[in-house]
């Protein structure tokens, strides 16, 4: 396949790299309006081709897909141009800056039957979907709440804020283990350094089913923290992603209700407490499996397993933090609740990916 | 002094042990509803006397003081009585189950001269004097934001939520170091196992000065964490109580904005990465601190540390909280601003008490 | 039954307390020549009786044992001296301060017939026993080494250097767990602040078996660190005591040596990494349980847990230990080794206390 | 320059990295006998040359230099033919597989006028040089002793026992920053996999000014530990290269000796608790600093930092340690101290280099 990157900055050069070396990709071809950038890629790897302006790439012939990592604002009008030249897409997430933009790219990709897939990376991470597993074969019980902590001094972004930035992956990982969407939203947040920027803020998640899901997010904390705690009925799992050894830690813990009591009389719960447990996490790199799952979903016809629906569902409610930090954290409404709750349905058959369109 | 000590169950017996080791306690009178815990109390520190009904107290002539440690709701009623009877109070936290009753046991107190002190503990321990130190001398510079973590596996209360049980040290550590208190209150969770009883919780104050507390609390957790992360212009510092050695660290990192800069321009922050340093914290028992105050208060006719308008500080935000979880997160308004703010500029001259009124 | 603790210092407060609560204690003298800690006994537990010279102790009538927890180099002379009035004894570890004179007591113990017991507390926690529980059940396969470390700044003992003081501990836990002694004995070291008391040093226990144990104390190092490794073919387990949650961690890892391989082929050996398990200990306290084990094996005439020849053997190796230190670390054989082999065949069933000689 | 490196194994693609991007290395030729390693790295780098027998090398016109990462007993005769040929040599550490060989190297390189560089690359890193400058300026007061943990689960090595491949980085790291050299060693360790070549042991190094070094290797450790502790008199200094962000830690920590004191008096020292520092340390990679220093010191003529000398002095440490090893652990004196006394003396000024021979 003959395939384009556009964007090689901050996170491009990754996607580049496994591009590169794959062997179902022919020939690369690496866009960026930074000079000293496509140098670089040039210099790592110089069997890339290189172009400044991706208007160019429009009328490069035989191109099979893009793969977009550019500001997030310019997500939607790139990718609907390729789109309706009839090219595959792979957009950085998150997917694009609004929930309309993100449904037009959708509903472009489903008409023109083209693969449109978003880099939600921790998707194809092996600890997501051990946890995922964990969580599918009922040994924490019924979910009663998942909380995330992802902070870490910097990378300010200069056109979104920090839940923009960070929460997305908390937000899929979120999606993709439950298998639930939210239905409203609250955040509050604070812009220290750039006026409408917010560079912390805390969100809840408000599902259907009781399920409530806290993310604070932070580009000023002292310390890199990448915590996820899922509490259920029957045990609690944390997944702490900086820890080299012990990515899963699934605790015995729980609380005992009686099964039925007099609530007149004293409040009498109990607590379990026993062994902790750390399932082995098998290592490799989740950008490489995700890079060959877009080039896979593009020779086979099938639907990416972070397709534009997820992509969709994610911004979907990131736009509603937004409008929440907006009116002091009081909640909002998760727009299109009908439109993602079809196609979740459909489409997320665990690892598997579902059969295409065609 | 002779004094008494109503509610010998959970944190009781720790008020009996400090109170009964002070020189200045001649006599002192152990009051519960449950013969047994009288017993213990009788069989750990035989010279106390017994008492079962607390309205038996008020027939006891010369005592000096009542220290309640009862369920919450209690709190106002017994220490009404007893400050109507003019005796010195002390309550553990929180003051009481409202705004109302506790700005009722404030004017009481003060129309009585008496001295009404509240428990939280937390502000006579040497991490957070230090801290308080530490943010005082400028070395953090401006504060922007506090993010308090404060989760374990139970203990379920049976008649105050996980913020009303928790929540209390965070708001007065914050309170206390920042010496702000504010003006709103926004708070989402979920009452998993006794309906109307939340036992996960985020909560965030909103300052008038434009600082912002996250407080995540949980009765849910499998680890139980105290962490408290202060992030200032210049430094930031981590406090994590469950620490042995190593409970502040200060982190000498931070984002460096350039004086002026066209905004137009591309955005250039840079960041700084220095050294990290945890000064040596004395070790003492603060709850040994905290009950000398209350009886050096009584002597010398001083205002505590921790007196009704801090208590009253803490309920007010505390209600805000509650009532912000019944309206689906949105910001409450702090009640009674004008009186918290009177009082606290009036009090608190750091650490050294203000003189009395009598 | 009438029981003397001699020596109030530093240990001995734990004693007092843990026999004081005992039911099967009537009466508790508290012997020490420093009046002030007489006084400080008597005042936390007002029913003491107290004595200065513990001569004096051997004209009190119905005396039925002492408990010595004095210098080290004391504990043979007293202990001798109440032995040979027929009264039991318990003794702080070490037993005494030479392979002769704790081979003396244990004889006169057996003569008299009296229970003779070393206070090896660890061997009455419930890690230890758990970590015992899982090498017998065979998890570990078979062993291969032990490795501990057990280091902290101070506390300097005036007559006895660190092997003395910190590794009668690593070495009744090795010898318990592994129900094996060692033959021979190496030990490096130095005394950087007293002549002759060294602060710091590692000590090498070989095995008969082929078992190899490394211990590294100090009395000069920064943070406090209890961890002993025990190093199997099938697993590998990791005890870290001042971890509080996660005390022994089980890792399923290894090495994997192929069945049969060519000896001049290449050298291939696989490695197994899994996962990693904690289980959960119960919380109580050790020194009430050895301490009530001393009570019950004088009541029913038992040989306790860590009997004379357990502490024999814990002096036979730290005294070879001193004899290497001083010989630049050369292997030393360890004294007796018949006895301690005979002895301790007919001892250790588990955890079950074997029949008394009565 | 025009460099090969003989050996693309399992450390020396790292080497072909490192000399490929310098912009001093004008061709690079690989070495290996496995042609598949060859073509690994013709792929990754396709500016290299392949080359699969070493012998072919000799016969290569303008070679400058060559880099030896092959098995140790092979380092002195490759390296002796390079240094005949009048040849510059880099050789991973150790130097070769005993005294003599690697004394033979030296005095060949001197003769030759060539640089001999040996591979210890942690003198190369920015956390042991930071320890050196704390170390020098006195900040820790007298060194008393150090104690180093470098244990993981495997990697075997089929010609080199556990001592020989991990402890050469702490004996380097040791006499990197003490500037001085022990003058006898005590090993102790164990082979249980491959008779002969022990997987577990630890050594004692013991130097002339009363200093001593405690070693703990293995490759038998369910955790990686790399753990080097340095005790002072005036503080205390911890530096774990596994922690990503607090790699050293200074304890300001310390015995307090009163100046004189009646010995027959009671002991009487204090502890001093103070506050804990971590100081920044900047991120490089060590072995392109290494590799260029390599290159530098051909170019001017300059002796390296760790040069010939300093391999010698690491080969007689393992020497010695082997011998104590086969003799149950006594200790054995280090050869040729005559030697490596003059030249440390001459050599080390500090990081910076010393003038060349030319």
């Amino acid at each position: 396949m003959k395939i384009a990157v556009i964007g090689c900055g901050y996170w491009g050069p990754n996607l580049v790299r496994n591009f590169v070396q794959s062997n179902k990709v022919r020939e690369l071809i690496c866009c960026d309006l930074d000079q000293k950038r496509l140098d670089r890629m040039k210099n790592l790897y110089p069997s890339v081709n290189v172009l400044s302006d991706y208007k160019e790439l429009l009328k490069v012939p035989d191109l099979d897909a893009v793969v977009i990592a550019t500001p997030v604002k310019t997500h939607h009008p790139i990718a609907k141009e390729f789109l309706e030249q009839g090219k595959h897409v792979f957009i950085e997430k998150p997917l694009t800056h609004s929930y309309d933009t993100a449904l037009e790219l959708v509903k472009l990709a489903e008409e023109k039957k083209k693969v449109l897939m978003v880099g939600h990376t921790f998707e194809y991470t092996a600890a997501v979907n051990k946890i995922k597993d964990i969580v599918e074969n009922g040994e924490l019980g019924k979910i009663l709440y998942v909380s995330c902590t992802r902070v870490n001094l910097g990378l300010f972004q200069p056109d979104i804020n920090v839940v923009w930035d960070l929460a997305p992956h908390d937000i899929s990982i979120i999606m993709y283990v439950l298998r639930e969407y939210p239905v409203s939203v609250n955040s509050q947040g604070k812009a220290h350094f750039k006026p409408g920027i917010e560079d912390v803020a805390t969100t809840t998640l408000n599902f259907k089913n009781g399920i409530v899901a806290f993310v604070h997010n932070s580009w000023l904390d002292p310390n890199k923290i990448r915590r996820t705690t899922i509490v259920g009925t029957k045990r609690m799992l944390v997944y702490d992603d900086v820890e080299p050894q012990e990515k899963i830690k699934i605790y015995d813990k729980g609380v005992e209700v009686p099964p039925y009591y007099d609530t007149y009389a004293e409040f009498q719960f109990s607590y379990r407490y026993g062994d902790i447990h750390s399932p082995r996490i098998d290592d490799y790199e989740p950008l490489k499996r995700e890079s060959e799952h877009f080039l896979t979903c593009i020779q086979k016809g099938l639907c990416p397993l972070s397709d534009g629906y997820s992509g969709l569902r994610v911004v979907s409610v990131l736009e509603a933090a937004s409008k929440s930090l907006k009116q002091n954290g009081k909640a909002v409404s998760i727009k299109g609740l009908k439109i993602l709750a079809k196609k979740f349905r459909n489409n997320g058959n665990g690892f598997l990916m579902t059969n295409g369109w065609r």
